[in-house]
């Protein structure tokens, strides 16, 4: 699952950063690798590596995507990823279009070996300005340290050298369904990639948007220009589902079909689409020591994504009480009971349900193949 | 979940072991205490902590059982026990019977503070003789020292000390509904709460019996003179499920509750009984270097104790190839994709079901209540 509460991000200004007209440079793929040993770029040569590329405010007709990126293990105990990344590494075939080839990555290797979620911290935590920039040496938190590799691989953040889109798989342990993750609805190619997906797929793929106005966005995904996290549960965290994992598979082709269908010129009208903005996170009720004194509510486990109505039960505890929602407005609950969210004491994230228009997207403007 | 394997243990020569006509002892509950600090005894002090009680082969009436526990958080990381342990820690109404009172005991804390299975190994495996008896220092690995402890207060494991039955606490991610653990059919007291149990609640409650012949007892329940493993799944290693707490809670009650009637004088008459034998694990396909190279077949996932015919698929590589069973005859897979048996190597284990005729459990021999 993808780490709480993420938001700022390069884009929130309202641009469509794959639309930024800036010149791709450093596209060789060996640049920044396939899961190998790293290169690494000095921190003072990564150029922005802050908070979002403000440059990209303009938005305008995108150019193709080139570079492509998979990542796998963002969370090493989140084992569909994993493994299909582990898979791709050896045969890449999948990953294959005809416009661009996308490369797999195994984000965080170490906490994979590990079957753990992460070292010391999450990765997913770490690509805050602070972070990318601190000076250290290999002592460091493992996660730091990796998160610099990865910007310098596949950033820096905000910077032209960034890659063009980056998908990063994610599993959960709640009743998610095939959740596409962005930080904004502002994030016009990444919408019109998540309707495409929730047009040529079966299942529900709701569309949750993290983005919270004024934090810094300190997930993986933002250090690519354009990105999608996909989100698929229920799946224990250490297990790896063959149905979880096709669905997984099945959503990325589709996702990768959506780009190669723009680099060749494919141009996509306006929509209106409904996606789950993040409100805030709501906590277990626990004792002043900590210690928990319920759990979700029977009413509320696996109904992620459906209406919570003022008055309804969320919360049994142990005692045999129970606790209601004491809003005013139906809020949409998501991750609800996620293994991952226990060590912060998160039950659940409250959501609301929008509608949103998209503009157009531009077929992008003609290069070389 | 249990440990894989487990196997041997008092009473595997065809003994009841609660029917050994040995005089109970130290019955205060302070001395096998609640999950506080605990009172050790010098492992020479022990008496035989051993494979097994022969003492115990002569089937005959029992007494009834004043010292019963409720271990939860034996893995730190199944949830449903270690929270259940804590609340009736702070309010055992619910343990409460007419003959008796249950003793809840968190079996494994820093491996619960840690939300991990284990610290250094598995305490459910760290009951053998080797261990019970190793003579160490604090820097041991906790599991040892842990098994030591619980087995100073609550054996010493084939002893007349030790108590008269423990209920162990268990989650699994694997589809096992609720499963009743012992390791063999010839514990008739266990048996007939099998059979009660199955017939006083809603839902299927398969019997697992995990003994193989020849082996050790490594298994935390075996310190009881007799005992039953509470296996409830799915759910997620890490998670809390109200369902799933509910479920568990009923059938410790209902245990609880048997152990209550033949303590007031119930005998209990014969029955036909089926029940599934442990044949051995089935390990996933690897790499020579140890990489999974596939995973449980969707048509086997979720189809525990349900028979997997010869032909029928059981992986599914990541190349798309499949494998098949090869055997002659049926077997019943349990356990399937467990999370916890990965680090072994495990997909799912054989079992074999049969029927079994179970003799008739005689009232208790009257004693001061």
């Amino acid at each position: 699952m993808l780490s709480l509460l993420m938001e700022g991000s390069c884009g929130k200004d309202g641009s469509t950063l794959h639309g930024c007209s800036i010149p791709l440079k450093n596209q060789s793929l060996g640049r920044w690798g396939s899961g190998g040993a790293p290169l690494i770029r000095a921190p003072e040569a990564a150029g922005t590596a802050g908070t979002g590329s403000r440059m990209c405010s303009t938005p305008s007709m995108g150019h193709r995507l080139n570079r492509v990126a998979v990542m796998g293990g963002t969370h090493g105990n989140e084992l569909s990823g994993v493994y299909l990344v582990k898979h791709w590494l050896q045969d890449p075939s999948e990953l294959q279009r005809r416009t661009f080839t996308a490369t797999p990555f195994l984000a965080n290797p170490k906490a994979t070996k590990r079957c753990v979620r992460y070292i010391s911290q999450d990765l997913n935590r770490s690509f805050t300005k602070a972070f990318l920039l601190s000076k250290g040496t290999k002592d460091d938190l493992y996660e730091v340290s990796r998160a610099q590799e990865i910007n310098q691989l596949f950033g820096p953040r905000g910077s032209a050298d960034a890659v063009d889109f980056i998908f990063d798989l994610h599993n959960t342990t709640s009743n998610m369904a095939a959740c596409l993750i962005s930080d904004s609805e502002k994030n016009v190619f990444t919408m019109h990639m998540c309707h495409y997906i929730q047009k040529h797929t079966q299942t529900p793929c709701p569309i949750y948007l993290y983005g919270l106005p004024g934090q810094e966005n300190y997930s993986l995904m933002s250090v690519a220009k354009n990105s999608l996290g996909l989100e698929l549960g229920p799946q224990p965290h250490g297990v790896l589902r063959a149905d979880v994992s096709a669905h997984m598979r099945a959503l990325l082709a589709c996702g990768l079909d959506f780009i190669d269908l723009f680099n060749q010129g494919t141009s996509f009208p306006a929509f209106d689409m409904v996606a789950y903005k993040l409100i805030e996170s709501v906590h277990f009720p626990r004792s002043p020591e900590g210690e928990l004194l319920g759990i979700v509510h029977p009413q509320l486990q696996d109904k992620d994504f459906l209406p919570l109505k003022p008055g309804e039960p969320i919360f049994q505890l142990f005692s045999g009480e129970e606790i209601f929602y004491e809003g005013d407005v139906p809020i949409y609950p998501a991750f609800i009971n996620e293994a991952a969210y226990y060590e912060k004491g998160v039950a659940f994230l409250k959501l609301e349900k929008s509608t949103f228009s998209i503009p157009p997207l531009e077929a992008p403007a003609a290069s070389a193949p």
